[in-house]
């Protein structure tokens, strides 16, 4: 239940800079929105990595899952405090900028599809090597390493996917109309896909995996 | 002594780069002013966090308070001592650039309070887990945990509220009319109430809670 | 195997960013493409560095190899891998934005060998004391100290050379005709050279070098 | 000679960052000049910081002198070093640029002063806690936490005195005439009297004072 917990406030911190900076933003604090969302979530990595793992991400539980970190009970619950952290900082954000409304990002299917893949596996990739493997236990990276390679995504594809490379900030990006909710499958496939690679080529290139 | 020493210099500098960057900064500049303050308070915490705990903010004071981080008796101290470093900070900057007349920021009440709440509440969350927590103690990574939770936030809420999650910064910007007096509260009240909900969360979530 | 795996992977990542950010990138995030690439090359290096080394770069290789720290056996392996990676990767830039043309980035042939040797010198050099000396073994800094040299690389020169510094990544952009093959022998000239100089003068100024 | 030949390839690329970022930047590259000058002092920092110390500014041997870092008879070595790579940097960059004219910056002599003494107090005060305090020892965060003051000091200060914060970098400036001979002297005494404040507080907050 403490995990639970600390899974919603750390996914609703890192839905709510997403929603402020990157969908209801000035024109001057738009180009920075890849800073901030990276390094929203590598504070809320530090805050409550101790506790939950702070994945903040389906699909990094899905990872971590996978490559034997969190049981499949356990599955359910962080998903879903992920989810209500996302939709509740989505529609907070919302009321803090006075209820605007918002366009719809328009992708086209494919490249979409490609970059969630791609910049997911790169994510959860990183997921795995930094904070669960043996031979890089102790660091003071990790949580660093994971936020920013969140920022590296939204820079280099956030014009054509809009840069989720998280179920969870795609649920929530769709319940305020932000993302259609009939690309959302794009992130589904997409991200849950580009864990399950990761971890795949995770558990080849790493000897000690236990 | 030492600490408050110690505390009115970290608070001056980091109310200071506020004034230089985000009150009076130039057109290049204030874009990067969330990234310059955030990084102004890290480094000030990285320099002073072994003598004092480097706060450098009431509101951090009174979390590591309710924490059982500080004693009552120290509180009215760093308060004071944070409270002189923000106005001296903010004189300095009034008096570097000429002595510029400055436009008071206004804010709408309600969104301008919730946003000091929620990124008062994140802050706090930060520092009670990365600089106070046990399952954390030797990280290397603490002080830019919290100083980037204000980059997160500046960015994030800073066109609402002005982005203080902070009394001391508050009262130095009233002291030089960036923030108007009769909005002071909502830092006062904004503010501390986060770091009370911060506590309360983080003595939730942590069980070796000592 | 796994060695060459894991560079394949860090060099892709770190190619699809250079192309995503630097060759096809909206004016929007231009002026950021040293932020995320510098930030793209850290990561990787902290997801596979405990692997393959995380080198990602011939030139890093050779350097590397030069301090005693790989075998001239498997110097062709990791060059072959770092190549397929960063033309692999040029091609899925160039597919993800759709096919457009670029143009060649046009130079002038002395100041762009300097600038390449120069900041490749730079980036072996903190390579070899940060991530192969004795005296800074187990330290949680290395993988950002050499990403982000190439940061201040790409910002201090990016306009004079186009910012390599590394010869796999100046293949795959020749690959995608973003630097003119005309031109490739700068890159392998000045990149190869810094990082022999740099292993010269690392291992003039180490004495515990072993 | 090794520290010697350390502190100045690190003056070297720190100037050299300042010289082709600050003097002679595009306007896309300029806004971003202070983190890429402080990335680039803290890269170096990690490079040779194990050798000589990684000062890199005449200001910062001062204070590590004062506070029994190093001998005096080290001291004229470190200035001559630093101030040789600091004049060989600016032509460099002066070179690769095609030796451009630059306009030398006017300062008011008064806010310059100060502004100068503040920062550099800043930076000379945070390297003092970081690098050589006994209750810090062993961290890895050293080099980011004095790098990165120098980005604060640079966005915060920039537009009132050029922001040195080290007589190395501002000799470097008036070798092609960015600073003004006759304003020299604003840097040396507002420098080295940062630096000398700096020891002093030190002194007053540190007990373990070895």
């Amino acid at each position: 239940m403490k995990k639970l917990v600390v899974e919603f406030v750390g996914t609703f911190f890192l839905v709510l800079t997403v929603g402020l900076t990157a969908v209801y933003a000035s024109a001057e604090v738009a180009p920075f929105a890849p800073i901030a969302i990276g390094v929203a979530l590598a504070v809320m990595i530090y805050a409550g990595g101790h506790i939950s793992g702070g994945h903040y991400n389906p699909a990094v539980s899905l990872g971590v899952l996978l490559r034997g970190g969190i049981k499949v009970g356990s599955l359910v619950g962080y998903w879903i405090a992920q989810l209500a952290g996302a939709v509740a900082a989505a529609c907070v954000a919302t009321w803090l900028k006075g209820n605007p409304t918002v366009a719809s990002l328009s992708v086209i299917t494919a490249p979409a599809l490609v970059a969630e893949f791609l910049f997911t596996f790169a994510l959860v990739f990183v997921v795995l090597n930094v904070a669960t493997a043996k031979a890089t236990a102790g660091n003071s990276y990790f949580g660093w390493a994971i936020g920013l390679t969140v920022l590296v995504g939204a820079f280099a594809v956030g014009g054509i996917s809009g840069g989720a490379f998280n179920p969870a900030v795609a649920v929530g990006l769709v319940s305020i109309k932000k993302f259609a909710l009939s690309n959302l499958w794009i992130y589904l496939v997409g991200d849950f896909a580009g864990a399950i690679a990761a971890a795949a080529v995770f558990k080849l290139t790493v000897s000690e995996n236990a």
